[in-house]
């Protein structure tokens, strides 16, 4: 009744999500020496003493984030908490606790929401991270998850977003574009299912794709191995929103362009099928599907020859002056423009 | 589609928030030692070495926590901020960063959350807290704001919900239910305005009512002045589900009883007045209203003459034996248990 709804009005897709929030930050003014770093990595960092604290959010919403009529419960709680640790990894640090924030709509019985907790307690209990409370309170509007995740790290091992020097290499752990893939299938599958409720979902074949996009698991093994051959990325972010977007990060904080080789990017053979059979560029899975929950990081090229032989890292390119833009070397020859397109969930909802 | 529908259904309400949490907790494991404090009290503790690490998160929801018909955006910002701020203050710490969440459907131009932003950051800076990121996502669902506060206290200060000791104090800042009389009024108003679109909302005299429940203040200021006389109390809380709730956590963690005096619970005359107009005990809006955000805590009682001149803290009853009971001295004489009703958004979705 108090609402004035002649004032000017500017949609908040006009901006997007990094646009929004490039236009709030401004107005942000911080007033503890401690705080390290605000708003514009994958976790904010807090001076505590001895180390420093990680902390970072995100907040899952039904129908935009997770469709429920194929994403399993527990599946769901176990991603919730991959999805948040990926975020600690990307800092080259170690998650410690999560607290979750829990709405529920009354078509929500006690038993759904054990499955859901099992899940989450899977994915605590795995990467050995404390469940230390939350709040839970009645939606009208389906499921909410909200989940917060503390963490830490030694002062001299945190690696932001960057900068990283013009000449270092762009690693990515993994295969990209299999998540993207695996929700492309469950798409199709309800499509199917909505018109003929009898079809059974064909599913067939393609468990690593569902996998990776229903059950991600963070990349702790790789900080892990790092640290192993002692080496510390100059910058470093999780894929998230799609390798595209990721790089237009590390080189946004660097103040660098980039070059990528498109040969070299990692996209597994059941992923370069299925887009195939969606008529679709596997490459294009890759840059812009997102959901991969890889790490992209930056190396000095000193550090080459310790990660050159193992499996399971690939690297895919090396930063390159400003001037020079963020480009794609593709298989037949001609470089282009590298854009991200990334999961703008408020461009989406237009 | 793969959802099972034949499965065994309790109703959440049938358990209530604090029956769900209970039923959860037991299920958590912790790994780090470091968790101090997990599921249970006001906020989560980790020992970060030199001083204890507070975190506590809210999840609020339009429609279920608030009204847009009548709550001002930058009066809801402030708002939610606030409340969680009071969660720190309530562990006898000092918050000192804010990480936001923020689900926003198309129905929200952006000088919509310049708005609710300006209220969170007119709270940020009152209180010297840090807005240090978060994330922003659409929403098919109104508003849903998730706030995480991280606050710090030296090891010696920290206080929790208990265990206070059997003769100590209860005490409690400010006045009670006024919160509650200022919501009852614009529910009232919202309903007039329904009726006839043409009435203007009467709200004159009201506004300590209405800005108690519209832009509640954490209070910072009872722990300062608590510090300052160097008193530490023995438990503490902030009364956010009205007295009775709260009395009933720290006589939980005490694993004692209580005895309050009517006549002792601080009601401003202007919430005695209103409730009398809606034909309801005002007691009754101080016990079960809730949103005061003023501090409950229990003191020893050596501490009393520190306390017994200050305006704005009553000594409301003390702490008794677990077998005594809960139990309120009404003004006419007889004893009456005190009944936790709260705010219990999960029963009240039924």
């Amino acid at each position: 009744m108090f609402e004035n709804r002649n004032k000017k009005r500017t949609e908040i897709s006009e901006l997007g999500e990094f646009g929004l929030i490039d236009h709030l930050a401004s107005r942000i003014q911080l007033h503890h020496p401690e705080t390290i770093k605000g708003v514009g990595d994958d976790a904010a960092v807090i001076d505590t003493g001895a180390n420093l604290t990680l902390i970072s959010k995100d907040l899952l919403l039904e129908d935009i984030h997770f469709d429920l009529s194929y994403h399993p419960l527990k599946h769901l709680g176990y991603k919730a908490i991959a999805v948040n640790l990926s975020d600690i990894y990307a800092m080259n640090g170690i998650p410690k606790q999560v607290i979750v924030g829990l709405g529920l709509s009354s078509r929500f019985p006690l038993e759904a929401i054990e499955e859901l907790y099992e899940g989450m307690i899977l994915a605590c209990n795995k990467y050995k991270v404390d469940f230390v409370g939350g709040d839970t309170t009645s939606s009208k509007q389906g499921l909410i998850l909200s989940v917060t995740v503390v963490g830490e790290v030694k002062k001299e091992h945190v690696v932001y977003r960057g900068p990283a020097a013009e000449s270092d290499l762009l690693c990515v752990s993994g295969d990209l574009g299999a998540a993207y893939a695996g929700l492309l299938i469950l798409e199709r599958e309800k499509t199917v299912f909505k018109a003929d409720p009898n079809m059974q979902p064909d599913l067939h074949g393609k468990d690593y794709l569902l996998e990776r996009f229903l059950k991600p698991e963070p990349r702790e093994d790789v900080i892990q191995l790092l640290q192993k051959l002692n080496i510390k990325p100059t910058a470093m972010i999780d894929v998230s929103d799609g390798l595209a977007s990721e790089i237009k990060h590390i080189c946004k904080h660097s103040e660098l362009g980039c070059t990528v080789y498109e040969d070299k990017i990692p996209i597994d053979q059941l992923t370069y099928d299925t887009a195939l059979d969606f008529n679709m560029d596997p490459t294009l899975y890759a840059l812009n599907g997102g959901e991969d929950y890889e790490l992209l990081f930056t190396i000095k090229q000193a550090d080459f020859i310790k990660l050159k032989e193992l499996d399971g890292i690939s690297v895919i390119g090396h930063m390159a002056d400003k001037n020079s833009g963020i480009n794609l070397v593709t298989k037949s020859g001609p470089v282009v423009e590298i854009k991200a397109q990334g999961w703008d969930h408020l461009k989406e909802s237009e």
